[in-house]
């Protein structure tokens, strides 16, 4: 079998350290345990062959012997097919877990995006679109995630591809306090960043980025 | 096999009439060609019951035998596993339409939904989060699915969910007048849905509204 490779920036800024997309790759390869190296593709100067292999000029992407995939959710889903680890077998369990994984990313990631985007621009709290951000995700997303994750440890019964996308996408949230009157959803965080996968992912990130600084 | 059950609104108000999501799902299945029955859930009053399939009170969502499936991402991958006609079966070509599947959501949508969102709210230009969204759009996601789109029919070769999916996100784009600038993506739009799929889709979202205004 031909090794995974899985690109990501040379350098990032220190603010998002700790929340590069690499860290859903890395800590779903963790738990899965398959070897895998990580290669890196210049932050500030992106050439042509950076957008050949992601369009948007983004990373990360996962090298998958002739199979090159972008998308942190596409990559989790293609993992999530090669390890029991990452998505169970049971048929309606397995549905539960990708139906998920596509809910992190466009109801509550499709809402928590805008909310951090204007947070990160210094958005005023007084202004119209604040308001509306605010109750796309405080109104209509996380009471509903507090609902489903109350009396729930895993989103598909047991731990899947689809707890470390809704984990990472509410842990952003956390970042700027944002789960403060969503206890389960905080409880939910804490327990799966608990985990020694993504604690290793974590601290392999952060290495990453500061071998960067120090060469 | 047991019928295939779309669950969407039994009603809806004017504007999103033929943008419901529903589309999407009607779309893939009259490309496949596999049978299937409409239900409908109330729009106005939304009960547990609704919730427990759809956990944020949306739709629609997909009853196939004992499995519910909510998100049309989701909902388009699991039919993709079901007919050829929606997933090709070459495993690189299949890997790319699931990649788009994503991309589609988390990378166009992410981008167009709170632009749209915003237009529909009626955001003075002049702000700084008009400013910001709009570039989102425009510069970081548009001309990229230009340059991706120019040449190419389909995104993973032949046509795929994939394409119901970004032809169904840019053709929300396109009705604010949001393609004017990239030829590419618009043609694009206008060649997906001539498609004799979407045409029927589109009729029966419209039929089904109109009933229930009648009714």
């Amino acid at each position: 079998m031909s090794p995974l490779i899985l690109t990501t920036w040379d350098w990032v800024p220190e603010p998002p350290r700790g929340f590069v997309r690499d860290i859903r790759v890395r800590w779903a390869l963790e738990e899965a345990g398959l070897p895998y190296r990580v290669e890196s593709t210049p932050f500030a100067d992106r050439k042509a062959g950076h957008f050949a292999r992601q369009p948007f000029g983004q990373t990360p992407w996962l090298t998958d012997g002739d199979l090159a995939i972008f998308e942190s959710g596409a990559i989790l889903l293609h993992l999530g097919e090669r390890s029991d680890a990452l998505l169970p077998a049971d048929p309606r369990a397995r549905s539960e877990a990708k139906q998920w994984l596509f809910a992190a990313l466009a109801s509550v990631e499709a809402a928590s995006q805008p909310w951090s985007l204007l947070i990160f621009s210094g958005e005023s709290h007084d202004t119209s679109a604040w308001k509306m951000f605010e109750d796309f995700l405080n109104v209509h997303r996380l009471p509903h995630m507090e609902r489903v994750l109350t009396g729930r440890e895993w989103l598909a019964g047991t731990f899947s591809v689809a707890d470390i996308l809704n984990a990472d996408v509410l842990r952003l949230v956390d970042r700027f306090d944002g789960l403060a009157d969503f206890p389960a959803c905080k409880a939910y965080v804490d327990r799966a960043t608990a985990r020694p996968a993504f604690r290793k992912a974590h601290a392999d990130q952060m290495a990453h980025f500061a071998a960067a600084d120090a060469a």
